[in-house]
């Protein structure tokens, strides 16, 4: 009984963080701000990631992120290597980033300064899942230490999510990691879903990324374009 | 308001855990069983260091295992290597275990045919924190492979557990992985706790390992005379 009261609940808190995502959504389009989350296990190498992903789009565009975690400041921090606006959101005992929280960190950030967004969700394969916080594409990170299985132990995350990232490839022979039992796991999940292959410790795999991103960025700087008609207006 | 009315719900959800696992604990102890529980992200290598673990325990003890998982058999398959009673509990979309899915998976079992069991979690670092499984000994794992700050990062899975374990050190070299700096983590987070350093693959560390279980067993052979003198009666 008081299990069915919870699931009802959660459904309240679902449906409320949906309409607050979808305005977060629209916001961003409006700014021409496009925004990427970034969900893997603890561990994953998402802030790696980040920062080589940052590094990299620095110089063509304007970037920034949101980093998600139960405590500490480590992931800022080491983002703030990157120079780019960095803002870490600790969300205590919550094991997943909300719309509400994106949009208050958010608060004192003039969104039309912005190009891209990055949202670094807390470690967590399973949470994340059912929140949406307005993004364009959710990308869905699992290292080559992990272990080829996830995606099919773990499927609700791959299902929410747009592409994948295989990282952590310069350790690949190391942890005897199989590659085609990884993309089968993938595609048995998500048939079709584009993968990523990448280190960013050797920046092997970071061009195609940068590339998709920068495809992306095309209908970005259409949005952007618009935005700048109206304020000619 | 909503928010406010789930963390009502979900404490009375923990309450009633809380005295399903108390009961669970009874039970267990009565039957000199003795029960450890299993947590870390996914792919920290639970899994490997259980099978490694029930092998090598399975010449002097009568063990036995629960896995979780969201979806797939895939673990209780990997774990049927080492011949023991193994049962898979899935968990559908519910992100840890909880102690009445530990209570059903337990039905058809004899408490009483068993020394030890161990109850692999969901891969999760935040969540089944809350959720006691009536164990006797609640273990962390994280790997070299997921760097050395997951402990002040998660610190309320490492608070709630009584030991630790550092799983793939064949690859702490290739990660660049910095023991002490992890030991500092820990132990910032949780003074005194107890580290294991073990790698499944190799067997480095589980002798150090096991020697602890053994340690513990000696309590649980006084539970199993007393269980065995009550049988006499």
């Amino acid at each position: 009984m008081t299990q069915t009261r919870l699931v009802e609940v959660r459904q309240n808190v679902l449906k409320h963080n949906d309409v607050l995502a979808r305005e977060l959504r629209t916001r961003f389009e409006q700014a021409g701000v496009f925004v990427a989350s970034f969900v893997s296990s603890p561990g994953s190498g998402k802030t790696a990631f980040l920062e080589k992903t940052l590094t990299m789009l620095r110089p063509n565009y304007r970037v920034a992120a949101l980093v998600g975690d139960l405590a500490t400041e480590n992931d800022a921090a080491r983002l703030a290597r990157a120079e780019v606006p960095v803002k870490q959101i600790v969300t205590g005992t919550i094991c997943h980033l909300e719309a509400n929280m994106v949009e208050n960190a958010l608060a004192d950030w003039g969104l039309n300064e912005l190009d891209c967004l990055f949202i670094e969700n807390v470690g967590n394969l399973v949470c994340p899942s059912s929140y949406d916080l307005g993004e364009a594409l959710r990308v869905v990170l699992m290292s080559t230490t992990e272990g080829e299985d996830k995606p099919r132990k773990y499927p609700t995350i791959f299902n929410t999510a747009d592409v994948a990232v295989i990282t952590k490839m310069d350790l690949a022979q190391a942890c005897e990691f199989d590659l085609q039992t990884a993309h089968s796991s993938i595609q048995a999940v998500r048939p079709g879903m584009k993968i990523f292959e990448v280190s960013s410790k050797t920046g092997a795999g970071m061009d195609e990324w940068l590339e998709f991103l920068d495809a992306k960025g095309i209908s970005l700087s259409k949005c952007r374009k618009i935005t700048k008609r109206n304020r000619q207006l």
